[in-house]
């Protein structure tokens, strides 16, 4: 066991304050990281202040880390003291599942550990997150950053980029398909990276004339202002893809009019029931999909690393002191951050 | 122009009765065909009835016909006289856009016409279906039947069978899968055949314990009672496909969680918005997928068609003298046919 400090929610309205605790004493096929950075992702408020039920206090959130080795167990292979690497949001699953041997860890059939609010499948404990000092995870969960990324912009990779490159990829998008992003946070600019550097003519879709000239300098080839039934009317049944990062109900349908026959609608920001509901004749007619997904497994999360990488694709980030978190929390609900803060965790130290 | 006999609605509210019409004479590209059987579709009643508003009167339903050449116009190589031969949903669209270049006529940009309540793209007139004696269509929206298959049998293919053949082949249907089949009607007893001889293991869902032993008579290897919480949660996480045929408003939510992940639960009968609404979790958590899909385009509704003769598929149908389609109606709306009508078409001779 280990000391270790780090920013944690006490209760669902307490806000964030320092928490001592250990880590576990590294297993055979562990690796121990001492964290640089840690983006902050929306779900981290979610979990905080249990939105979505299930929060086990306190809860130290945090699932976009950055760090370098410190320490590896026997039976590691892939790591070594000094590597420059990365945790998302989960820390185990079972294995051995058909999910798990597809490299699908995601949609484990036995459930994954999720980096923080999960719970250890070996000890029992509740896993702490990366707003802390330090985290030990099973090496299998450990990503390599490559030398080319930036580390502290790499880290909303980890969440915000896998979840948004993971579907793209998936459904495959590709050189010439004409991909609309709705909404266009944290995971909606980085959707638009990466449609752009997959060859895709891009679009966002944003409710505001005031957010035009933002997309643009995003690199998005076009804007389409969503409450203008005109302009939502000249790309009716255009669309081979719509990535909708939106996360709040919201009608789909007025989107799904904007694709083209066979086009997908691909959900990774909305976790509520679709109301107002969905016309199925908006599927049906023509052959139209819905879909969902959920971050990546780790093999295609160190794809996306790689891709980044290899593209030049960084997270626009801004740099966040731990002790300002409370702050940062009141701002995102705001949507005031472009497009994703990231703790700096040298000001931990000084906590 | 030629005389025609057939049945038709003369209103929303009125039974279908005898009425003399002419057919258009015959264009350079078309063929006429004497009508030797009709299925009758539930897309009948609803064009007759108005229940989806739109319904020009006189309505001559009809769309899954069968029938012989009787005359060809000059520019016509595909058919003789002679040629046993079939009509299904479409009989014209723009032939020209991508769509239709992709032979996805039932998808095409700028419409499709209808066999029945369409309008001519030439002419402008209304289109009259197949209850009647004779019927004139461009050669591109006529089918042969292959020599193998009973005529009267085959007539649904044209519609019930496409339907569910179309969306099982797209999406990807392969030997060893689990698919299930819900509702157990014209479309849903052709979906088990179909998913059976491509390789699947078939489910049938029903929400009565009565219809056990029907469902495993039409090849179905489980059945599951899906009112059953039970048996719902024995089979949760377990479906690749499912081939949702049901017509009315219902809860999918229950079924999504039947699919594993990546599963796709595919919707051909419900043209309806999806109330209750679908939660996105039941998506997102698993990658799943909610698709629609409309009939079929003509390459692939002959593809059905040779499939059914290299299988041996036929559909079950139960024969109607035209004079009968009222009653045939009242039944259908009370679930009572198994599974199929087919006008047997020497009836309006006598009528």
């Amino acid at each position: 066991m280990a000391q270790a400090k780090g920013f944690a929610a006490q209760s669902a309205t307490s806000p964030l304050a320092p928490f001592n605790f250990e880590r576990r004493a590294l297993r055979a096929d562990d690796v121990a990281i001492e964290i640089d950075y840690c983006g902050v992702c929306h779900s981290d408020i979610h979990t905080a202040e249990n939105d979505w039920g299930g929060s086990v206090y306190p809860v130290v959130p945090g699932h976009e880390i950055i760090g370098h080795v410190t320490a590896v167990g026997s039976d590691v292979s892939r790591f070594k003291v000094g590597d420059i690497v990365g945790v998302g949001c989960l820390v185990d699953s079972c294995k051995h599942c058909s999910a798990c041997d597809d490299g699908l860890e995601q949609y484990c059939l036995n459930g994954f550990v999720g980096t923080y609010n999960g719970q250890d499948k070996i000890d029992g404990t509740i896993t702490y997150g990366g707003y802390s000092d330090s985290i030990v995870v099973h090496e299998r969960f450990v990503l390599s950053i490559p030398e080319a990324l930036d580390p502290a912009s790499a880290a909303p990779i980890l969440c915000a980029g896998i979840t948004t490159y993971s579907p793209l990829k998936h459904f495959g998008v590709k050189a010439g398909d004409k991909v609309g992003v709705l909404g266009m946070g944290g995971l909606g600019h980085m959707g638009v990276k990466f449609a752009k550097a997959m060859g895709a003519e891009v679009t966002i879709f944003t409710r505001s004339e005031s957010k035009v000239a933002e997309a643009k300098k995003q690199g998005a080839d076009h804007v389409v202002i969503s409450t203008d039934p005109e302009q939502m009317a000249a790309v009716a049944g255009t669309f081979n893809y719509l990535l909708d990062t939106i996360p709040v109900q919201h009608d789909l349908n007025p989107y799904l009019n904007c694709l083209k026959y066979d086009g997908v609608h691909i959900l990774v920001g909305l976790i509520e029931p679709m109301d107002p509901p969905v016309h199925a004749a908006n599927l049906v007619l023509k052959r139209r999909v819905i879909a969902g997904s959920l971050i990546g497994g780790l093999p295609e999360t160190q794809e996306v690393l790689d891709f980044c990488a290899e593209h030049g694709i960084t997270c626009d980030v801004e740099m966040l002191a731990m002790q300002d978190i409370n702050q940062a929390y009141e701002r995102m609900k705001k949507g005031d951050v472009k497009y994703r803060f990231v703790i700096d965790m040298a000001s931990l130290k000084n906590a």
